[in-house]
């Protein structure tokens, strides 16, 4: 089973070494996370949840639902629905179009690719229903008018259950959406990059923190370039973008990006410009500067809820102006990408979903009636106040073979101006994923370490 | 400049041999759109425009505005804002805080990165000014009151002027997010391959129509695989997937996919269990059937707006509910991908802008209320009659060469079962990528082949 982010936040903040799982550090200040002078005190657990469950519900949901056996199954005639009794003497209805539509049948569904073969065309969504029947106490078994059968094992339908308690429960097992928020105090979840990459359970637990708390630190990646696409190998396959597959950030002449200097980047998300902004982000050092390029991080997500509190005209104004981006240069090729873009985005429920800013790239052109455009300006200062606040912000010092991953529609990332000298030159390799692969990868590890299977 | 469309469709309807531009093909309904047995008779215009404007005015939104001189500029000191007077009697309107926020200055931009460099924390929101001026009649110079000098071009400024009129053509001008609806009767636009490649007057045709019409039939790609990679790279780069950089759609055993069978593939959408699914598609014919396997398309927007008006519920349905996608096994890698979509999604000003719908990878799992799943089957069914009409589809069968590109968030495509025998079975080559990409390419053609400049 997966081990608890709370009981492991509750150990003194250094990294568990030789554990598989994934540990947590908290970084000082002055970024000597390798040698702390004193014990690091226990970390305080993460401020709050979003959403309303808490870990043991959590572990709960993810556990398979005990293989309960059919008491019986009738058909409410009137109703089309079909009325299935377990042994617990739950009853749950299931409506006659759905069953006939989720067919498991190889006629209606292709066994190999596990999808649906039949056609909406074929099917008749006001069917009646000849027989239900109870087999073995482990499968109902569906007759349809035209003698078709249909039959459906009892777990996989107690899982579908339209109750509103157990269309939740599915939804958590299969998003995972549940966040911890955090602010400076964050102990950084940690792990080891060569475990991530060769056990099973140390790669589950690096995803599962990424998803919760959207950054690890892994510490003992190999001193070379390389390293970022190869961890993205471990969940599939990296996003390319116009500035390659993989990319160095480095102080550079004609810099084409902000990054690619060794001036102050001030907190942000990469590639707005894009509609669709990657998901994950790797930064992986190789070089440090002879002075300063501390890395900075804040979750976006707690950033945005605290502009909700504190300002909701500000948070109002962010969530539903759409902001224009541009990016115009050549690196991989050339390009001119643009975008609009909510600098917070809210999905249909009202839950931030993502952060969308970077000042560097936000577009001269401004898309707002002349009289709303201080009124912009005074969101935007409110939630970068609101960000910049020490104690809000996580700062660290990479260093050579240290790597850091994280989820880039919800943390802001930033660096420290820098000094190179002689040999000290800094030097971060970079590349992207996105979220739909981690997450993939994510059920897939979940189901083979953990048993699961939704 | 570019050809008119509607000019273009009133030629027969067969392709404009050695031109350069894109022209347009109404294929038969069997299939034999080489060797038609009479001339064509002209295609009708478009259905309908989406959006207000004409082609005329469409042609006039993409000029560059006239260089227009500077009369006076003087400080509103009250309104905290700058008013600019052209030599044509306009006045303009610019705030403080916006102007000092886009100094075009080497501190405050990144020349070499066209990127801002002032960040929020610098911007002082409440600025005053010193003193407004015009220099040369072509540019005005702003002095702020810490003696910091901003300038600003006339062209730049009057394209961000902040009147309705002028915002809205600035936001045509850079998203192009004109729509031509079409139906059976499209003249489908085509265009030679080889030429598409290497000259970029037919390359700008190509994408201007793929984004106005969502669908353009390439001719003359060599028999080999690898030319939807070479299409890609014109543009700048594939999307990779869980089905590899590139994916052969052939009649497979043991199929991982409902499209590696010689079954019917109804109209559909690819890949909406990504939460972002890819934009743009390529399949290009290397063998045909011996029997069947004629292409089907619709252009989804112009099928969600005609349910919208005959079945507003259904519409309304579709737009407002979260469908549970899913798509589970191995190709590249092994994948477990889920998502939330909705079938028709609508922007906030209501604007249908994507559709996702794959009935083969539509979960069992239906995150809906009991008593609203009937309701979700009239609605799609609904909406699958009305794409299914036969005055809606488009039926074309690919010949070897041929290479259809399209817009998978318009349009839905499916396939007519076939029959592979001796040496003719059925192979296409396909591959993705997404309109961020797409669209960087198509304004930087049109700014190189039509001297635009936004």
């Amino acid at each position: 089973m997966w081990l608890s982010r709370i009981a492991r936040c509750a150990l003194p903040g250094r990294m568990q070494r030789g554990s598989t799982a994934v540990a947590s550090w908290r970084p000082s200040q002055s970024g000597r996370p390798e040698r702390p002078a004193a014990p690091t005190p226990p970390c305080p657990a993460a401020l709050q949840f979003r959403g309303e469950r808490t870990m043991a519900a959590a572990a709960a949901a993810a556990l398979p639902i005990t293989r309960l056996q059919l008491r019986q199954a009738r058909a409410l005639v009137e109703e089309r629905l079909v009325e299935v009794e377990w042994e617990d003497g739950y009853k749950s209805l299931y409506p006659f179009t759905w069953l006939r539509d989720n067919c498991q049948c190889p006629r209606c569904t292709l066994q190999s690719a596990k999808s649906r073969s039949l056609l909406i065309a074929d099917l008749d969504i006001h069917t009646g229903i000849h027989t239900v029947q109870v087999n073995d106490n482990s499968k109902i078994s569906v007759a349809w008018p035209d003698r078709h059968v249909s039959e459906f094992e009892s777990e996989w339908l107690r899982k579908r259950c339209f109750s509103s308690d157990a269309r939740r429960e599915m939804q958590k097992e299969l998003y995972m959406d549940e966040r911890n928020y955090w602010d400076s105090k964050l102990c950084l979840p940690t792990a080891n990059f060569e475990e991530v990459l060769h056990d099973d359970k140390a790669a589950l637990a690096w995803l599962m923190d990424l998803r919760r708390f959207g950054i690890v630190y892994l510490r003992g990646a190999p001193l070379e370039p390389g390293q970022v696409a190869r961890l993205s190998q471990r969940i599939g396959y990296l996003r390319h973008t116009f500035y390659g597959p993989t990319w160095q950030v480095q102080d550079k002449p004609q810099a084409n990006n902000v990054a690619y200097t060794s001036g102050t980047l001030s907190l942000h998300t990469d590639y707005p410009a894009f509609h669709n902004p990657p998901g994950v982000q790797f930064l992986h050092c190789l070089r440090t500067a002879h002075e300063g390029g501390e890395s900075e991080a804040v979750d976006g997500f707690h950033m945005a809820e605290l502009l909700r509190r504190e300002d909701p005209e500000a948070f109002q104004t962010l969530a539903s102006l759409k902001v224009d981006y541009t990016n115009t240069g050549a690196d991989y090729c050339d390009y001119k990408v643009q975008s609009k873009n909510h600098i917070i985005n809210v999905d249909s429920e009202g839950q931030v979903c993502r952060i969308n800013y970077n000042n560097a790239t936000r577009d001269s052109v401004l898309n707002v009636p002349l009289g709303e455009v201080q009124l912009f300006y005074e969101a935007l200062k409110s939630f970068v106040n609101i960000m910049s606040r020490p104690e809000n912000v996580l700062t660290y010092l990479m260093e050579p073979g240290h790597l850091v991953t994280f989820d880039n529609c919800r943390v802001l990332h930033g660096r420290r101006t820098y000094v190179n000298k002689g040999e000290k030159v800094r030097h971060l390799e970079g590349c992207y994923l996105d979220w739909d692969e981690a997450m993939s990868r994510l059920r897939i590890l979940r189901e083979s370490v953990g048993g699961d299977k939704p």
